[in-house]
């Protein structure tokens, strides 16, 4: 089997701390953290490899905290093909708050991306990529990047003949399906579909007009999660909407059991079922982990699917 | 000249992160943060470097985050004689609110110690030391080590002819100073000092009078930080207080001051001198850096020094 080529430009460690009660403006005392590698790219990449899809990744990580990164794709069999640079990539800390409940979390921008890491990692994939070829462009871009970036991406993997999904929103997004070529498949979430096309989709029926109208431009599978309403696919001219007992807690498994059911050729239908169950067997699961094969399978059986006009 | 070896069992990465406004239980977005090696031990020995002394640098780091402590040590010039355990060590948390000016910081207590990595590094220290060694053992404990570490580390290390400066707190510190042999040197801040007598020290003339009770039962040199008022030091039977034009934010800086002034055979009036300089030059400064040697001669002539009856 061809392997799935993951592209994470901004990757982020993900660190979470647990305190009893968060006092804003002093010391606080938290229990020791967890730390993980986070990020679509990764969280896409490992939910791939743990449905037996052989994956390569790649991308830009700094010299100074690219230990966990490297660390998690070798348990997983994910083939690492990153490029370094100096500095240490951004990190998300999350604060759980056990008396509230709440958790605080604090992001970053990410370190801007080196030009000669940027060409080493052109480099990479220019070399990996093969007609044929499925490469995931994921996340938000790092600093010194313009927006254009992924929409310039999926024009030299075109030349390629590789197919690209992309799995990112905001203007990256817009950028991406504003012009030609696009990308294979595309996976935002309500907001983010919202958003390209300018107006609010509140109904299902409103996300299915969106994303049939970027269907029929040339968007070969549009993948839209929708939170506690399940997902909405759009493939091969049909529509659907795929509901689960879970919430769609985790858009990138959605994505990952969608482009691993379909790798492993499996139908539409049963991709749709392992996308849902992938993703809302998720909920509840910190760190790099995917839930129980059997629990995904159980999963799986239980999604209703109708059809939609389309 | 013999460098000064200082041990950190439980080093820690400090990351700085600026928001315009921590809202807590949101998703709140920083500026890219700033990561640096920190921890007592960190700051003594690059405090103690940035003075030209030698210095040898021992303890346990975690391979996943041992990089950025690795590159300091690179730069500064120390020798880096680490022993690396599985996992990371842990991070400090500091949230800067640019619109309060409030700083919530979340403190971990860090990962256990692993006994082979324990016993790698007492070998570390048996090996680096020697008669006349000057030895300075720094920080919380972590996990796995009981409270007597240090005071049995201290009666070790008296086999080898070394004196132990002790720059820790609590239980640690208590027992430490509660047997035989003693440290040659401690450097408790004032609310340490009072927890290890058990009564408050209000005055200048409290924290005298426990620091001499100290220096009476065989601790050669106690270094006392009063913040805005300045230092305390009792040594070869004499006692001073010192204060300067600023507060003391340092007490790493104040005891590195103190040891490579002595290290490099000036009096005690220049040690204490240095000691306050350094601490007082500190304030304000980000990151790993001393500040300039200018700066610190500048200050080092404004401090007044005030003998105390001893």
């Amino acid at each position: 089997m061809q392997p799935i080529i993951t592209v994470m430009l901004n990757p982020v460690l993900d660190q979470t701390l647990y305190l009893d009660r968060l006092r804003p403006g002093a010391v606080n005392e938290a229990d020791n953290g967890q730390v993980y590698p986070g990020g679509q790219g990764v969280n896409i990449a490992r939910g791939l490899a743990d449905w037996g899809v052989p994956v390569i990744a790649t991308g830009v990580l700094g010299t100074e905290n690219a230990a966990p990164f490297a660390a998690l794709f070798a348990a997983k069999g994910i083939s690492n093909r990153f490029v370094l640079q100096e500095g240490s990539c951004r990190s998300t800390v999350k604060l759980v708050d056990r008396t509230s409940g709440l958790t605080t979390e604090v992001n970053q921008p990410g370190q801007p991306i080196q030009p000669d890491a940027y060409a080493a990692c052109l480099w990479q994939i220019d070399r990996l990529c093969q007609p044929g070829s499925l490469v995931v462009l994921t996340g938000s871009l790092p600093p010194g990047l313009p927006d254009d970036t992924y929409a310039w991406l999926i024009a030299r993997l075109a030349l390629h003949e590789s197919r690209v999904a992309l799995a990112c929103g905001g203007q990256a997004l817009m950028q991406a399906i504003g012009g030609l070529p696009l990308p294979f498949c595309i996976n935002p979430n309500r907001q983010e579909l919202a958003q390209a096309v300018g107006q609010a989709l509140p109904e299902v029926r409103d996300v299915l007009h969106a994303a049939l109208h970027w269907h029929r431009n040339g968007v070969a599978q549009i993948v839209v999660s929708l939170a506690r309403s399940g997902a909405l696919f759009v493939a091969e001219g049909k529509a659907w909407h795929a509901q689960a007992h879970g919430m769609i807690g985790d858009g990138d498994a959605l994505l990952a059991g969608w482009l691993a059911a379909q790798h492993q050729r499996r139908d539409i239908e049963d991709a749709m079922r392992l996308a849902l169950a992938c993703s809302t067997g998720m909920l509840g699961i910190v760190g790099s982990h995917s839930p129980a094969t059997s629990t995904v399978r159980d999963l799986a059986r239980e999604v209703r699917l109708t059809r939609l006009p389309a």
